[in-house]
């Protein structure tokens, strides 16, 4: 931390607890939670003006419609005293079970016995850290990795470290590499959080080859791997490459969600556990939530078996894959100098800066130019490290907004090489 | 603690940690979640035969089910993607516009930019204890309190004081006194958690006498009041006495929830918060949930605003009404020789056992003879004060389902007496 950020952050502090009367009543951990990037950017993207590659929404227009208002009206009809009362904090059992269709194409054979219903996936990461972490406690993620859980992370004050990712994911050397040098510093790691497929912000996958290797790497090490699978059925050819979880379903917390394959309004997800972790989770989402929500429960379960919701899937397959070959192709033709990821899959690519560029400094140009993103510092858990990346979202503009976005970064982008004088 | 229960933790500890190979990774809280009484009774009260005044689960088969259905399909036909979509962490305003109508009887003049929507009141508490709770940190509750929270209390490994009641609440003097014996311990006080409207599990109501004694007395003393309020509006006779919250906005947090007034199966509830508190409820909502059901916000902010829900409201109340004194013409006539509360409204009577009798002891003859109640004990942080004492719920039964309950109850406790030898 610089001189400068220590004095800003005093001063803020100092305002903040001027201006709190509670302010003294915090936990400490508190005092470490900010608002993450993508929050306070989202006030401005969404003017109608600006074509916005920062946030994260599924695209679920295609939606259908008449049969979820159909299927709803009959499930309050016929079921409303039961569908709108309090459930179980494990989750409701018709849903567990269809849960385990869903993981089928991603190679997994799950027992509804170890499901977890939870308010969306995010809550499933906010409850295993609550459930592991002690302040200081290492978290391993990947270099970069999703500003939700880092947020998360730090707020139960984990020491967050993160390895390096080439264009096959995570490396299993950097891996050992990272567990020998924190275990020599002393310190517990309490798990590997890792999204190995579509990575967000990445946009890379995990490849088949190194799966069992990191696998066996924290077997070895006895740590838990927290395997987060929001994106694996949205590849844009097929189905994912079969998740690390089969591979050692005793050592591996999967965490799966709704709000990309379905809608994610219902807040629902949940995490395949090992067998006595599942009950630390049920006592654990008890005391926050008592429940997850009944009737978002009996929706999905009710479309998940009624409906064809993998050819839903497959509907957003090529929802995506339309989207995600018009970022390539914009940045082929308006940014070629460039270097970026060519996902196969999910919503994001990783886009490079030009060599002296910093992408904070240039937000509100972009935003001038009408165009936002979210700069790579949002997804380290320093804040600094990342600022010569941008994370490029294609999953919810149209294929034309997304080639205007680009062309308007481009445009960015040279305006800012021109002040600075980089030629 | 007794040297036997100490022994039995330390062998279910070694048990637990020989069939968990994650056990050596959990937080220091995690080991001192532990099931709650009542969630561990569910699956026995469940059996048809038993007569259960365990739950707490409201009475909603009165819902309107014609009228919801047609505005579910009509909400989803109309703005599905907008409802089913990822929303705000702080809630949608629609509805937290509404939610200022619905405080209005509890003598609240609510801002909206104050409210933050949580997934039920539950999390709500959940939230406040991560915001303000570092492990020792004393928070002050009723004697006794509900599980619910104290359960959450615990798992941020809150020291937990109880502090006397009567048949007005809260008693200020043994309040006073309470802060003054923490203080001279040295500790920090968070916060004041109350109940004060039909008391879980005690049934009582703070007076209006007493309302502005215990928010002076906290002013003065610079302690946050975290009013709980789920069954203000569930008076038998009308609107509750004015909340607290009114007289101090910015000390205390007032919490809500839907799920007594309207329905459970959403998971909503709400936080209105003194103004540089809202904030940080937000920021934390964000990190556990990233927001709270859009659609389930969205059924309930149109409930709000095109339903008579003061009518539904009303209607409830006749309902609990109508089951509330039948327990007490069932005690009056079958356990005619103890003492229980008279609430004049919610779901809950506190009665007293006779000398001699142990609640937790009984239960299994309770349960044998189709009863169930939940013992005091739940209801204290130790686990082990209230165990002459059970918490009878008239929420769900029919009020014949309740004299039948008291009538097996009467003649449990007879049998309990005589083989105990107490004549």
């Amino acid at each position: 931390m610089s001189e400068q950020q220590s004095l800003d952050i005093k001063e803020t502090t100092a305002a903040a607890a001027a201006a709190d009367p509670w302010y003294s009543a915090y936990a400490d951990r508190t005092l470490q939670m900010k608002q993450s990037e993508i929050r306070s950017l989202f006030a401005v993207v969404n003017r109608p003006e600006i074509v916005s590659l920062a946030g994260g929404m599924p695209n679920i227009d295609g939606l259908p419609l008449d049969y979820l208002a159909e299927f709803h009206a009959r499930m309050v009809r016929e079921r409303g005293p039961k569908v709108l009362q309090y459930g179980s904090g494990q989750g409701e059992e018709p849903l567990r079970k269809a849960i385990c269709e869903v993981m089928r194409p991603d190679g997994i054979d799950g027992n509804p016995d170890n499901i977890v219903v939870t308010t969306g996936s995010q809550q499933a990461l906010d409850l295993i850290s609550l459930i592991l972490l002690n302040p200081g406690d290492v978290v391993l993620a990947e270099a970069p990795s999703y500003v939700g859980a880092l947020g998360t992370f730090q707020a139960y004050q984990a020491d967050v470290r993160h390895i390096e990712m080439d264009n096959d994911g995570l490396i299993p050397e950097r891996l050992e590499e990272m567990i020998a040098q924190v275990r020599a510093e002393g310190k517990p790691i309490k798990f590997l959080y890792t999204i190995p497929n579509f990575h967000n912000p990445g946009g890379m996958c995990l490849s088949a080859e190194r799966r069992p290797q990191i696998v066996e790497i924290c077997k070895r090490e006895h740590i838990l791997i927290i395997e987060d699978n929001p994106y694996g059925l949205l590849g844009f050819d097929g189905d994912p490459i079969p998740a690390m979880q089969a591979l050692n379903p005793e050592g591996i917390v999967y965490l799966g969600s709704f709000s990309k394959t379905f809608a994610p309004g219902y807040r629902l997800g949940w995490a395949l556990c090992p067998t006595e972790f599942t009950q630390r989770l049920v006592l654990a989402n008890e005391s926050a939530t008592l429940c997850p929500t009944t009737f978002g429960q009996a929706a999905v379960a009710a479309y998940l078996s009624e409906y064809d919701w993998y050819e839903q899937v497959q509907k957003y397959r090529e929802v995506y894959r339309q989207r995600g070959e018009a970022i390539q192709k914009a940045l082929e033709d308006f940014l070629p100098e460039l270097e970026w990821t060519h996902p196969t899959g999910g919503f994001y690519t990783w886009l490079k800066l030009p060599k002296g560029i910093d992408g904070r400094r240039m937000q509100d140009r972009a935003i001038a130019n009408g165009v936002a993103y979210v700069t790579g510092t949002a997804f380290y858990a320093d804040g600094e490290t990342g600022s010569d990346h941008v994370r490029l979202s294609f999953c919810f503009p149209t294929p034309e907004a997304i080639r205007e976005g680009i062309k308007r970064l481009a445009k960015t982008i040279a305006e800012e090489k021109e002040e600075l004088g980089l030629a």
